[in-house]
């Protein structure tokens, strides 16, 4: 796919960069995914084995808070990493952008510098997370809006179902408003609101749904407010957390369990991977003029890398268009 | 306790009633709970062992939708067993109720016959779950109240301060908004607007809270609007068994964990005692002028004597009386 341009990395971005933004990168490009690095140089170059095709994007470092020379370090300052690798894809010089540093900043910098779709009002944080029927569910918005109104709903139903099929293949989503119970009835009045648009549209909206039947694949696009749904994906990683908890503590109390303790600690490791899924390869801001991945701030070598080949991904599956497409039909139909 | 007169049992409500609400009952009085049935005589009586000291309140049941004889029927028909179980704390004759039916019906009746407490606009749903640091969290509203006002969420900080000091014996809990982050700035408009609320009165606010660390002991109170609580807390029952499948597929896949499989049955069992909250012996319905415990519908004998004791509990510790005080307090401070 090396047709399409590389996938433009803020190298600068995230708890553990450079190191694991730069060894990211470098096992991508060693998979045939090209990168291009975006940030300083001097400290980027370093990290690059001698052989590895890993172009460097030069910024400065944005102005330090204890900087004692602020003019002359204004002057040397370019824009922040971050905003340098949305351009990168604005001007065409890359296919997508990835970033793993500070969430809100990759959000005002996708939506800054690439703008929004026709037709989207606010751009959405999505994730693909696992179902226990073995399928995967999309959800979004898990956090950049809060207070959305039952059109934002709309729009990310359209999104949601857009990216279902585009990227992950499947001919018929269906479409369902996270709520505290399944009948029409149910819910908050954006909600309520958003269910009799969606009635109008030509799209498989199955209407409301709980957390526990999305889960078990009730569903294969989750749509809610983002205050909502931030609050959902945070409970999970947190009740993820208190259930392992609880099995370790038993395991320690009861000494015939004891036994047990070591062998299940694969599982416990599978838990955690398959519940912390911040750290799982990024979230995708849907709505933008372009493909951006935000990827958790404590992203190792490994999540850089699904980040990066995620987003290639996306690009080639052809994601931006797409999603234009299903809004240009979305205006049409009511 | 006798003093206090019995708990009202709605012996009518719940999947596997009149058998398990007789049964949770006849358990609560051996152990010295005195509890009245209320509910349909000629099928409560039998089920009661000689000896046991468990009078009935007759209510007819409620009208069948396949009634024949609807006149006759409506004649005979009393009051459902629900209403007639908080009348008799409204006329003093029982020091609580409990309902393991339906719990809107529950929460209408409650509303209806009990009234709201001066100063409180919505009653809340209320649980008590355990934290990772063996501690205790106290939520609401878990699902009475959507499209909650700032002045609705401030209503509850302050039941739910006062239930975690009356009953929880907490010497000075600390109360918490549920947020998507702790930052002031941050949550949808209602949580900001009930955050500045709460900073002006003589409460021990801490600020905004995220669910992960609310659950590791952040705070002691913990308040929602009603649709964000009954999504988290479904969230919690649904991530509980997409771990616990975790758990298993991966001790089915690698044959050197097998042999933990069986030591672990207890440990799995007792997640799902601790994170299916609704079976616990159930969740109160704060801001009405009487004490009302609403347990789940699967409710079996020991679910009903927990929420039966509990409901005595409460009564004992003179929850409502407290909460009123509360709230008396909360109209003058500001």
């Amino acid at each position: 796919m090396s047709q399409l341009g590389p996938v433009a990395l803020d190298a600068m971005g995230g708890d553990h960069a450079p190191q694991a933004t730069v060894a990211g990168a470098v096992a991508a490009v060693r998979e045939g995914f090209p990168v291009i690095l975006v940030g300083d140089e001097a400290r980027l170059r370093p990290l690059i084995p001698a052989g590895v095709d890993l172009p460097v994007h030069h910024v400065a470092q944005a102005v330090a808070m204890d900087e004692s020379h602020p003019v002359a370090a204004v002057r040397a300052a370019a824009i922040p990493s971050v905003t340098a690798t949305m351009r990168l894809v604005k001007e065409g010089r890359a296919c997508a952008a990835v970033s793993c540093g500070h969430t809100g900043a990759a959000m005002a910098a996708g939506l800054l510098v690439l703008g929004r779709l026709p037709g989207v009002e606010r751009p959405a944080i999505t994730m693909v997370v696992p179902r226990t029927d073995g399928g995967r569910l999309v959800v979004l918005d898990l956090g950049a809006n809060v207070d959305c109104r039952p059109t934002h709903l709309v729009q990310f139903a359209v999104m949601g179902h857009a990216f279902a099929h585009a990227v992950l293949g499947m001919a018929m989503p269906r479409i369902a408003l996270l709520s505290n119970g399944e009948e029409p009835g149910k819910g908050e009045e954006r909600v309520r609101e958003a269910g009799a648009l969606l009635a109008e549209l030509d799209l498989p909206f199955i209407g409301n749904i709980e957390p526990t039947a999305a889960f078990r694949g009730g569903c294969d696009v989750l749509v809610c407010d983002g205050f909502v749904g931030n609050i959902m994906l945070k409970t999970v990683e947190a009740t993820a957390e208190v259930v392992t908890h609880i099995i370790r503590e038993e395991l320690l109390v009861h000494p015939s369990a004891k036994a047990g303790a070591w062998l299940l600690r694969p599982a416990l490791r599978r838990v955690r991977e398959r519940t912390d899924y911040a750290s799982q390869g990024g979230a995708l801001l849907l709505g933008v003029g372009g493909v951006v991945v935000v990827g958790h701030g404590r992203s190792d070598e490994t999540a850089v890398r699904s980040a990066l080949r995620y987003a290639a991904r996306c690009a080639s599956d052809d994601l931006v268009a797409r999603i234009e497409a299903a809004l240009r039909g979305l205006r049409v139909a009511p």
